[in-house]
């Protein structure tokens, strides 16, 4: 399919959802996730070839990278290569909701400029 | 590096930022998006070899895939194949924000459990 779409609704109300079989991900594993207030992973875990990059849309708590914890609150983006050692915990006050995506170590060659081609179609707010 | 860490701060107060660079990302390119209420994309664009991923994250508007255009909202994800011509515009009243996700087609091969390595160590709210 050329472009695939699938409407989770309102985040506030998205405990976790996976998006690779919604909407036909050849290039990631994108997931929405809530952890509730004063919970976090229920284990540690780290990837055979994939990074991660977590994303936090809403709260605050902590992150654990190879036996190091540190805060993390909205806002807070990081990258973690497949061999570390991670998990993530919400603070006791308020559910974290955060994206995390999932793709395949040193598989991007070129992004956005390099990657783009500039259509001379028109929207119709550009009309 | 073995993790990367950027804080955007409040999203609410995020323009526009793109992580590549800022987290050493080597398998997406992702960038935080906002446009302002009743604006689109300066032109419309298609890729060569990476699909996107849009993530509505606030605010409402349309999309346009191909020539159709289409209502948008917080929670709508949308995967888009490279040679698909597209474009967004925020609604009127609001801006809207959004996740994209960049990475090149058919580079995954496994995720989640099948790429994830669950560790017998323990973070803090483990023990």
């Amino acid at each position: 399919m050329k472009h695939s779409r699938y409407d989770v609704g309102e985040l506030k109300n998205v405990e976790r959802v996976f998006l690779k079989e919604k909407i036909d991900l050849t290039g990631s594993e994108i997931s929405i996730n809530t952890l509730p207030k004063g919970s976090g992973f229920p284990f540690i875990h780290s990837h055979r070839e994939n990074e991660e990059v977590y994303i936090i849309l809403k709260g605050s708590g902590l992150v654990y990278l190879d036996g190091v914890e540190t805060e993390v609150a909205e806002g807070t983006t990081i990258r973690i290569s497949p061999e570390v050692k991670r998990g993530f915990m919400a603070n006791d006050t308020d559910p974290m909701q955060f994206i995390c995506i999932q793709s395949k170590v040193n598989s991007i060659d070129r992004v956005t400029r390099e990657d783009g081609i500039r259509n001379k179609v028109k929207a119709s707010w550009l009309k």
